[in-house]
C-alpha cells in the first residue's frame, strides 16, 4: 500500500489489545459463537479511528477513577482530542436553538419570548415537513426548502456561481455524506485492481477508516510540513504514480482548511490541484467543513467549486463533491448531526443510483436538517435576531482566532516542539523532537513513540490528545493533534500542564 | 439466489428507467465522467428499496402537477406507502416534545409553562452531555444515562430478565442499527460462499436493500398467508436447506410484529424459531420495532430475548440482536431518527470491533437519543405529565386499533381482494385476485402486475401504496402494502377512492 500505512496499522494492533483491557466488558457467555474474529468482516477488523481510539477510552476510565476518589496529581481530564466545541464550554448560537425549540414544540411559536424571525423560520421549516411535524420522515435528500437555502448560500458564497438544490443532499453530519460518496467507488471484483483514493497525510482518520471499511485502496500524499503543510503538486504526482502499481486511483480528497494541519489553500494552489485532477482523471472530494474557521488576516477560503467553475472548460465540467457540516464553524453543533454534500457534474445515472441508495436509510435527522437551515440562512441585518446572532458569532470566531495564536505560540516556545501556525480549522499539529531513549522505550512496549508520549501525558497530567500516528506522518517524525477549543482558564491550565509534562518527559528521556 | 428474488430484481429494472423519467434532473455536463454506471459499485446498482421507489417519486410529481393547477379527478395525493404517523396527522406526544424543546433551549427549564418532570428530565439529559449541551458529540454507543434507561426498560418489559447498558447501542433509527449488525457479516473473499441472511417473504425492504448493498446472500422464507402469515418451521427448514447450495447461511431475521404482514408471533412460535436457529447455528436478528403496536385483544408481544432466556441453556446463550425505534409505537417520531440495538451474548472481540466501527461515524443524533429516553422512561403515575401522556398514548393506540380493523374489513369486503387481520404493526397487506388480462397488460408494459395496479391507482385516484413485489411474495400472487395511518375522514376517503378504483379496474380487466 502506498505511503504511511505502517503507522496506521501498527496502531490497530495496539488498539485491539487496548480496547480489551479497558472496556471492562462483562464476560459474556463463552459458548460457541457464530460470529467471531475468525469470520468477522475483515475490513471492520482492519479499520481504525484514532480520534476515538484507545487514548480516549483510557481518558474515560481515568475520569471514572477520579469520580471514585482515586487520587491523581490532577483533578480532571481535559479532552483536547476532538473538535467538540460545546463539550469545551462554547455556548450554542441562540437563533439556532430557539428555532429548534419552536419546531419541537410549536406552541412556543405563540409565546412572547422569542423574536419574530425565529418564529417565522420555525413556521417555514414546519411547512416543509409532512403533516407540519419534524416527527415525519423527510425526502431522503432532505427537506426541499432547506436544500434551496443551502443552494442559495453556496451561490452567495461563490460570488454568484449557481448551485442547484436538486444536487444538494442533506446528511447526518458531513461524515455520512463522505461515506455515501466513497461507497459509490467500492468494487469487489478481485480480478481488478482496487480503486485508489488519494488522501492527505496527515489526514482526518474518517478517511482511512472508511477506505479500510469499504475495502478501497488508500493512497496517501504527504503535506509539506516545512512549508506550513502546503499541498505540493510534485508530491501529488509522485504519490499518484506510485499508487498505480497497486491501485486504479480514481479519487482525490482534499481537506481545506486542513484537519489536523490547519493550513488554508491559496486560490493558485486550488487551481493547480484541479488541473492535476483533470490530467489524471480524478474525481474530486472537497472536505470544506472548516470553511468558516480561518484565522489569519490575509487568508481567504476558496471553494473548489468556485475555482473550478471560474477556470472555464474543461475544468468547469469536472466531477466534484463538496461537504459541509453544522458541527464546526462558529456554531459547533456536533450532536445535532447536520451536514450536506453538493454534487457537481456527477453522471446522472450515478446520481439516480445514489438517491436510491440513500432512500433505504429513509432520511437524515430532520432536526439536524433544521440546524443546517439556520447555518446557511442566518438572520439578516434589520431582522430582530441579527444583532445577537452577529455578536455571538463574532465573539466565538475572535476567541478561536486568539486561541489559535496562543496555542501555537505556547507550543513553539517549548524546547523540542515545533508548531506551524494554525491558519484555520480547530487544531494544532505540533511536531515533537522525540528523544531516541523515548523511541526505544516505546518500541519495548510495542507502541509508536508518539502514542507512548500521548499516553504518558494523559496518565500523568490528564490531558487527552491524539498521537500523530493516528493521522499518518512521515516515518521518523512524531506529532500530536490538540484542539484549540479549551477556553480561558482551561486553556491556560492545559498549556501549563502540557509544558510541565513535556519538560519532564524530555529530561527523563534525553 | 433463493426464493422470490425475481420480482425484486424485476422491479429494479423498472425503477432505473422510472427514476430517469421522473426525477427531471437538469442535464449535467455531458463530459467524460470518471464515475459512471460502468464502474459504479455494482451492489448499489442491484439494491432496491420499494417503499421509496418509483411510485413515491411519481406521487410527488403528481402533487406538483396539482399545485400547478393541472386538473385531476382527485384534489390531493394520499401517501399510504410509508409508516409515517405524523405525516398522516398524528400529533406528537407532548412529554417528548417538551423535553426536546428544553434541552434545545435550556432557558425554558426556568419557564413556568412546562411541568416539573419535563424540566427534571431535560436537566438529567443535559447532565449526561459533555459541556451540558446536546450540541456536543456523545459516546459512539450513545449517552450513558440513556443506555441505562433503555436497559431498565428492557428488564421491566421482559419481567425482570436483566439487560446490560453496556450492550445497548443507540443508533440513528433502527435502520442504522440493523445495517451496522449486517455489516459485520460481509465477506468479500470470492473463494468462499457468501454468507446467507434469512429474511421473511414478504419482508421490509430495508433487508433486501442492505443485503444487496453489502453483497450478502438473500435467503427468503415464505410466511404462510393462508394461516394469517404465520412463520412455519417447515418452511424455514426448507428455505435454509435450499440456501446451502449457494450460501453459507448464518443469520436469521425475524420481524415481529410483522412488516408488511402485521402478524404477531405466539410464544410457542418464538420458541420453535429459537430452537431452529440453535440447531442450524444461526445468529438471530429480531426486528421488534412494532412491539407497542398490537391490536388483537388476546395477543401479546413476546421478545426474542425473554423467550430465549427463559428457555435456559443452551438457548439462553445464543447470539441475538434486538432492534427498537422511536419511529413507530404510539409516538411515531420518524424524523427524530432515534433507535437502539441490544446485543445479547455477542462475542467480546466482535463487540470491540463493532464499537470501533461505529466510532468512525462519531455518534447518532443526540436529540434522537433524547427521544428514545422519553420513550423507554415515560412519565410515571403521580408525576405531573403522567395523565396527559397516558391519555395521548391511549387515544393513539385505540385509534390505531380501530383503523386496523376498519382497513382490514374494508378490503376484505371488496370483490377480488382478501385481507388477513392486522394483528399488529401499521400495515395491511391485502391480496388481489389479479385478472389475467391485467397480468398480460402489465407484461406488455414490462411491469409486475401489482406494480401496474398500484400505478393505475395512483394515477387515477391519487392513492399511493407499495406493490407487493417490493416486499416479495409467492410467484403468481399479487399484493400491496397500505398503512393504516390515515385518520378519520381521510381514511374514509382513501377507502372510498380505493373501492371505486378497484371495482373499475376489475371490470376493465375481467
Amino acid at each position: 500500500m502506498a505511503n504511511s500505512v505502517k503507522p496506521l496499522s501498527l496502531s490497530v494492533a495496539f488498539s485491539q489489545q487496548h480496547y480489551h483491557n479497558h472496556q471492562q466488558i462483562p464476560s459474556m457467555a463463552s459458548t460457541n459463537h457464530i460470529l467471531t474474529l475468525e469470520n468477522l468482516n475483515p475490513d471492520v477488523i482492519t479499520m481504525e479511528y484514532a480520534v476515538r481510539g484507545p487514548l480516549v477510552i483510557r481518558a474515560m476510565d481515568i475520569e471514572k477513577e477520579l469520580d471514585k476518589g482515586i487520587k491523581k496529581s490532577f483533578s480532571n481530564v481535559i479532552k483536547a482530542n476532538i473538535g467538540d466545541a460545546h463539550a469545551m464550554g462554547q455556548k450554542p448560537i441562540s437563533f439556532i436553538r430557539q428555532v429548534l425549540a419552536c419546531v419541537n414544540d410549536p406552541s412556543l411559536i405563540n409565546s412572547a419570548n422569542y423574536p419574530s424571525d425565529v418564529k417565522q423560520r420555525a413556521e417555514l421549516l414546519l411547512s416543509g415537513c409532512a403533516g407540519h411535524s419534524i416527527g415525519s420522515y423527510s425526502h431522503s435528500s432532505g427537506i426541499e426548502i432547506i436544500r434551496k437555502h443551502v443552494a442559495e448560500y453556496i451561490t452567495r458564497r461563490d460570488g454568484g456561481i449557481p448551485s442547484d438544490p436538486q444536487h444538494i443532499l442533506l446528511s447526518t453530519g458531513a461524515s455520512e455524506g463522505i461515506r455515501n460518496i466513497l461507497k459509490l467507488f467500492i468494487d469487489k471484483d478481485s480480478r481488478k485492481k482496487k480503486k485508489g483514493v488519494m488522501i492527505p497525510i496527515p489526514q482526518y482518520p474518517l478517511y482511512s477508516a472508511t477506505i479500510a471499511e469499504f475495502g478501497l485502496g488508500m493512497v496517501g500524499y504527504y503535506l509539506d510540513e516545512s512549508n506550513n503543510w502546503a499541498l505540493n503538486i510534485d508530491e501529488l504526482e509522485q504519490a499518484y504514480k506510485k499508487s498505480l502499481d497497486e491501485f486504479n486511483t480514481q479519487v482525490l480528497c482534499v481537506i481545506n482548511p486542513g484537519n489536523p494541519t490547519g493550513q488554508v489553500l491559496s486560490r493558485d494552489n486550488v487551481e493547480e490541484i484541479i488541473k492535476f485532477a483533470y490530467k489524471k482523471k480524478l474525481f474530486l472530494l472537497a472536505d470544506e467543513v472548516y470553511q468558516d474557521n480561518i484565522y489569519e488576516e490575509n487568508l481567504k477560503f476558496h471553494s473548489f467549486k468556485s475555482v473550478m467553475k471560474s477556470m472555464g472548460k474543461p475544468f468547469s465540467q469536472m466531477e466534484l463533491c463538496s461537504f459541509h457540516s453544522c458541527s464546526k464553524g462558529y456554531m459547533g453543533e456536533c450532536g445535532l448531526r447536520g451536514g450536506y454534500v453538493e454534487l457537481v457534474n456527477i453522471d446522472s445515472d450515478v446520481f439516480t443510483n445514489l438517491q436510491k441508495m440513500i432512500s433505504a436509510k429513509l432520511c437524515s435527522t430532520v432536526l439536524g436538517q433544521c440546524a443546517i437551515d439556520c447555518v446557511v440562512k442566518p438572520p439578516q441585518p434589520g431582522e430582530p435576531s441579527y444583532d445577537r446572532w452577529l455578536e455571538e458569532k463574532t465573539t466565538i470566531l475572535n476567541s478561536l482566532k486568539d486561541r489559535a495564536r496562543a496555542v501555537c505560540e505556547a507550543f513553539d516556545s517549548m524546547d523540542g516542539i515545533e508548531c506551524n501556525p494554525v491558519q484555520g480549522a480547530m487544531y494544532a499539529f505540533p511536531r515533537i523532537e522525540m528523544p531516541q531513549k523515548a523511541i526505544d522505550k516505546a518500541k519495548s512496549l510495542n507502541q509508536e513513540a508518539d502514542f507512548f508520549y500521548a499516553m504518558q501525558l494523559l496518565e500523568s497530567n490528564g490531558i487527552c490528545v491524539v498521537p500523530g500516528s493516528g493521522f499518518g506522518q512521515k516515518p521518523g517524525t512524531y506529532h500530536f493533534r490538540i484542539t484549540i477549543l479549551p477556553q480561558g482558564n482551561v486553556l491556560r491550565d492545559v498549556l501549563e500542564r502540557f509544558k510541565k509534562f513535556h519538560n519532564k518527559f524530555m529530561k527523563e528521556y534525553s
